[in-house]
């Protein structure tokens, strides 16, 4: 099974180290199963989200960053939706 | 004109930290030339770098890692002949 992950950031607002630091936490949770993990820069503030080819988070629609648990849940239900995140995973609305 | 670089590394060697800062370099020095920067997480030993399907550096041959301005050059030369990398740019064999 390929999973693909893409994060699409906007250079002009600086977002490189955050996308970078996202990337790391997901290719560390999810060492076993992301195939690869592509950067991508972008304009005009984009801030988009791919998995295998599904848009899973546009800063654009929702006006903000994924929390990092968010980000994990969203793609641990995409490629491996029997693994379990640890402390940090507990229902959506938790915000602890 | 896409530049696709591709970095794969081996998890097991817990290689993700100096291929994400290589990443991390690559994209802010070349933040108009690069299209895309894929992390590949592998096993076995392997690091390599891929600039649009042409491995510049593969590890298992050289038996080190690439100094940073080192793979600068090696992107420059591929994707901006005409950048100049600024005070580090020197010539290949200068160690400073």
């Amino acid at each position: 099974m390929n999973n693909h992950i893409k994060i699409i950031y906007c250079t002009q607002c600086r977002w490189l180290l955050r996308s970078a630091w996202m990337a790391q936490e997901l290719l560390t949770t999810f060492d076993e199963e992301i195939t690869e993990l592509t950067l991508v820069p972008g304009k005009g503030g984009i801030f988009q989200i791919w998995i295998n080819d599904e848009l899973v988070w546009s800063r654009q629609e929702t006006g903000q960053f994924p929390e990092i648990k968010e980000l994990k849940q969203l793609v641990r239900d995409r490629v491996a939706p029997d693994k379990d995140l640890g402390h940090s995973d507990k229902k959506s609305d938790d915000s602890s």
